[in-house]
């Protein structure tokens, strides 16, 4: 393995230039499709007065949720923009070019969050409106499937504008710019996953509890208070949360593949990783043109199959694209005359991106085998409700524990088999980040996919409680909100992947940077002895999977917390108006949604700040080469813990669904409410916890790479720079833990809550 | 951080020689001290003939399977025997030293099981007897702590007299002899944790799934016929698998010390590790004897401030040693001249060694804090099961996380601290084994705390199916099982920290034996070119962290499986003698127990193979940097891992107590349905996954020390060589792949098992 990398700073020529012009124009292409496909959806049938209405309390909610988190995150993003400027850079363009695009990767990830949230209240009225039509089960699965294109070309549109035109501008210093575009778009996706995740999750067990376990009305009933805060739940959720979310996969993804390309391959290393994802905007949009379920198919099986006939699509076109644009040998590179690095830059672009491409299917069968109700392991964990709650559990775990490694193997294999294909360090890792560009060409079906899912749910909500839907109707519905389910826990593996595929890229960029910094600092001392393997790097790993523990544990009990005071608010109302149950009386839904999002805003501070703060205090406290092991431990144990806790939390939701179709005693049986039992503990593993480890992650590792040539230059530095280096430290060590002090405070507030049922106080949260 | 290392091989001058000597009395006067405790305990009255007929029962039951373990792990044994005669060594001295002193170490691991089992099986009884005395609770107690007395003794007694003997007799050949004796002893206590584990939850699970859930009958009722296999599941799941561990953290950490220590210190650091344990025999002695309940104090309170006591007096001697054995500079070691380590040995040694002892005492306020019914934690918990089943299991969860982070920071910090006390890696390294050292000093005392845990359950289970001690008498018999359950507990925070610090201190001795190796090899390459952390690194991380992941999973799956067995055997006795349940015939206990002993023999398979082929397939597969990382990532998520599945068992546990004792609604009420569902979901994470992983960490480290040079050996060599060395993966992985596939083919036995209770054909089980 050779350390040697190659000079850095190339600049375009001419026709590199075009290139990139044609592609921010196929970028400009793709947003101009998402906007045919937003009038096709909104030209749609809105169906009765009744259903508008619920649909409108659902879209106010949804906005006013969005409104106050927006002012939320405007306070955080301006004081890290500020934090970012101080930040070392090489000279004032990339410094200001850096904090801008840090402000476009926030906008945009906010933004598209935003649409996908926005256009999914509006769908999922007009899929319920189109399953009462003659043909409806048609038209209701295009209006879904097309609104999640709008979504997808958006992601795909933005993210790819947005790295073109900092190359375009940048070029040689591209690097340190499309890092601040990454971190921006991570870190505004990480908070939206965190807050829409504790949202919907307080709102959905919140609504169970009462509604479900306690009442005994079914879900989505309108006399429970909280239905209406789960509907918006699910959109500020699965839409906004996962939306910004995929969108911030793509484009740290992009950020990797062109720090590391313009290291291993020059010019052509900036130019090749936008063409790839470029050509997945076309095989996209042949994606979502082609989703149409033949008949008596089932929806699932007609996404699929636009799945792999647009990744198969994306394979033909990269590998031809790898072998037109890149040269045979790493002499032809430009600027790259390198001698000891053998081996052809076009077969192991075109390898490289052909293992992400097939990554991409493979986590598609895992997932869909793990946690579909047509295969064994949703079936065992079905039978087992036979046997009560606590071997469903105990079953449901096992099989969140078993698939986490399966995939993590999975995706570890890609990761090494991508690594295998250069002897040159960090050629090896631009074809990491390359197969991650390759799982990218599928996000704007992936995204599609996602987006139907929240959509059919809610569509299914609207038809139940206006009542206005029957016979066909609801049984399309159902139908669709199951096929929601798969496609949502596919999602999630596909995101997970591109995370470690990402990270890890973005490790090597940190080794990167370090190296970097220290020839900058003339230092005496070289990466090695700074990334040594030594056991302070295993402490360093330890602190970085603790991290991903804390994490989960803290996403959990958020949703503990705010579900306790929805519980309680839904009891108060039953209580003080025993019209609501009589149906003569509304219930105030909006309260619960101001509890909701309340709750879930002050409840994502304390992740959060870990997530940006614990790098800083690991890097400054222990040094480099810790922060290195911390990255790995995180991303090591992240990809697990992301993969069981979806995994199971799929697998209880499935199997539940299995009870319901009749099995083991079917609706009402003792094994239906261990399996409902089952179903609550995995709303917040899969919906929350799980989801927001993919950010999280990214966050960590851009984080790193941005604070990594201060630490190494405080490191080198002398004894006032050790002072300087440890103080850092601490204070970012002491509000990490203030943070969980304070969350500490507000207890277990499901518990803290006063236990009296219906009590005629006014709610009080166990903070307040 | 200098990477220089001292002459390896020291030999010992007569003076250490009469040092070590005095060390091997000090080890056989704890095997005499124990055998009076031994004598004193048989000695106590034995109650009614009802109540010794029931004992004679499990005690037969216990016998029974630990003969059927001992038969499967001698073919095993036999078989590792045989290969860890061809792994590489210096000369037939030490191949054949090692491979006797493996043999040792399995005995002593077996026996110390076997004895840990037979005497809890004695002394239950005893002590159940002694509670119907005047002034029972003294004497009960004394008979339980002593019982518990006597194992330590036997612990530390033969885990210091055969590394002594080692010392003794090969000197500067002693590390590999000694891994091969560490090595011997993490096996089979490996196996017997797993096997005693999955006998001891299959048994309860089985028993209270039947019993208090469907029949609705008390526990340790004699109609249930998986009772006598319950207490006998207690007997060699916690008395023979943690006694077994415990011996097997005590010598493998002794082991680690001993190898880092002749490198590290010559001559000197193979004296030092065995003083400091020696002085441990010293204060433990006097532990078990000042452990007596004042008047109207709790048990806990007792053992603890023994506990305390033993820990100080630990301190002040082993600072006194070091500051008596050891020279106050590097200069003046025998045999270590090297001018480039600076500070004082004697510094140096005696503060690991506090940090060790105090680390001892952190986890003991850590681990009662978060699973004692006195504090917020469980409190918590306990409030949670008013919102039912899934918010008992979520809090029990986040506990879980939340302790692990905080239990894994604390050890992280430990092993930080010693490791800065040196700038030389390998003196860091040795003063991480130390402060494992100064953890160990305690561990005569942890033991004696373990036992008494099971001796007390059982006694109460012996007292509720004879039915011959009432009032206060039961009384005191509750009072101690609950002390029992918070000191099971906390031994196993200590265990896993002691494992850490092992585990560290042998992955130091990895770094020394790739060194080793290279230069036997006569290679150009040194060991930065193969530790150096690469994102290779990061995948062998990824796989390491996935093993624990594997491991606990098929741990509660097997469990599930087992426990499912039992619940049908039970049903159909049931439903075949009606008479069972008027109390008029009595159950075929015998029966259960054998379906217990068959599942659990037959399930301790997979993992054990995982543990042991998992590292050889990285290790030739993917190089020793790789395999590095694969032991980080095991020994950082298996640390989290372990605490969080130790303590959300032990917190279920505890909530369900306090929901016992009146709170919340008390026994019968739904809050104490769904605690105990919580305790059901946390048995196979507290007592079969949870502690298994510890001597899993150590189990791998030590089967990457035996085969490290025999990779670097293939790596330098030629093509042939890399034939071999990927052959030999290929096989190791096939086998692991192959084993999990079997063990999958057995299905999830309680789903598999016919699901008409009480069913009239005869039991099958899943796989039969």
């Amino acid at each position: 393995m050779s350390w040697q990398y190659l000079a850095e700073g190339p600049s375009l020529t001419g026709g590199d230039r075009g290139i990139v012009v044609v592609v921010a124009v196929i970028a400009l292409a793709a947003l101009a499709v998402g906007y045919v496909l937003l009038k096709e959806v909104l030209a749609a049938g809105q169906g009765t007065s009744k259903m508008q209405d619920i649909a409108k309390a659902v879209q106010e909610g949804a906005g006013a949720y969005l409104k106050r988190q927006r002012n939320t995150l405007l306070i955080f993003g301006a004081i890290v923009f500020v934090v970012l400027f101080f930040l070392p850079a090489e000279g004032w363009g990339e410094r200001i070019g850096r904090s801008i695009f840090f402000v476009f990767g926030a906008v945009f990830s906010f933004g598209i969050g935003w649409l996908g949230m926005w256009l999914a209240t509006q769908a999922n009225l007009r899929v319920a409106a189109a399953s009462r039509e003659q043909g409806g089960r048609e038209i209701a699965m295009r209006v879904a499937f097309r609104t999640g294109g709008v979504v997808g070309m958006a992601t795909v549109g933005l993210g790819l504008f947005g790295a073109a035109i900092v190359v375009l501008v940048y070029a040689g210093g591209a690097p340190k710019v499309l890092e601040g575009f990454g971190f921006g778009a991570a870190l505004i996706a990480m908070f939206m996953r965190v807050g829409g995740g504790i949202f919907t999750k307080a709102a959905d067990v919140g609504a169970d509890l009462v509604g479900k376990v306690e009442q005994n009305i079914p879900e989505d009933d309108p006399r429970n208070a909280a239905t209406i805060a789960d509907n918006v739940g699910d959109n500020v959720g699965d839409c906004a949360g996962m939306a910004a979310d995929l969108f911030e996969s793509y484009a740290v993804t992009l950020v990797a593949a062109l720090i590391l390309g313009s290291t291993a391959f020059g010019a052509q290393g900036l130019i090749f990783p936008l063409i790839v994802p470029a050509l997945g905007v076309i095989t996209a949009v042949i994606g979502v043109y082609i989703t149409r379920a033949k008949t008596g198919e089932s929806g699932l099986a007609a996404i699929n199959r636009s799945f792999y006939i647009s990744a198969l699509i994306s394979a033909v076109l990269c590998t031809a694209a790898a072998f037109i644009f890149l040269p045979g040998s790493f002499a032809d590179l430009s600027g790259a005359a390198e001698p000891d690095i053998s081996g052809s830059p076009a077969i192991i672009a075109a390898v490289a991106v052909l293992i992400g491409i097939v990554l991409a299917v493979v986590i598609l069968l895992l997932t869909g085998y793990f946690t579909g109700t047509e295969y064994k392991p949703v079936k065992d964990v079905g039978k087992s409700s036979l046997t009560g709650a606590a071997t469903v559990i105990l079953s449901g775990i096992s099989v969140g524990f078993e698939s986490a490694v399966y995939t993590a193997l999975v995706i570890g294999a890609s990761v090494y088999g991508a690594f295998l294909l250069s002897g040159s360090l960090f050629v090896a890792l631009f074809a990491v980040a390359l197969a991650g560009c390759g799982l990218l060409t599928t996000v704007g079906v992936i995204v599609a996919m996602d987006t139907f899912g929240p959509v059919s749910d809610n569509a299914q909500g609207i038809a139940e409680m206006s009542g206005d839907v029957e016979g066909e109707g609801a049984a399309i519905l159902t139908d669709l909100d199951a096929v929601g389910n798969t496609t949502k826990a596919i999602t999630k593996g596909i995101a997970i992947a591109t995370a470690v595929l990402a990270a890890t890229a973005l490790f090597g960029s940190y080794l990167n940077a370090i190296t970097d910094a220290l020839s900058e600092a003339a230092s005496t001392l070289n990466l090695m002895d700074f990334i040594v393997f030594s056991p302070k790097v295993l402490v360093g790993i330890a602190i970085g999977a603790s991290v991903v523990f804390m994490f989960s544990g803290l996403a959990v009990n958020a949703v503990s917390r705010a579900a306790g005071a929805v519980v309680f608010e839904v009891r108060r109302q039953f209580h003080d108006n025993p019209g609501i149950m009589d149906g003569t009386v509304r219930p105030q839904y909006g309260r619960v949604v101001d509890i909701c999002t309340r709750d879930s805003l002050r409840e994502l501070a304390t992740p959060g700040l870990m997530a940006v703060l614990a790098p800083i205090a690991v890097g400054f406290g222990l040094g480099v080469g810790p922060l290195a092991g911390y990255l790995a431990g995180a991303i090591a144990t992240g990809t697990l813990m992301a993969v069981f806790l979806a995994n199971s939390g799929g697998a209880w939701d499935n199997a539940k669904k299995l009870v319901e179709d009749g099995n083991h005693g079917g609706k009402g049986s003792d094994a239906h409410e261990a399996t409902i039992i089952g179903d609550t503990v995995g709303d917040p593993f899969k919906d929350t916890a799980g989801p927001a480890i993919n950010p999280l992650i990214k966050v960590m590792n851009l984080v790193s790479l941005l604070i990594a040539p201060a630490i190494v230059t405080l490191t080198v530095g002398d004894s006032a720079s050790t002072g300087a280096r440890v103080a850092i430290a601490v204070v970012a060590a002491l509000l990490v833990a203030a943070a969980i002090f304070l969350s500490k405070r507000r207890g277990t507030a499901i518990a803290d809550n006063p236990a009296d049922q219906g009590t005629n106080t006014p709610v009080t949260n166990g903070a307040s």
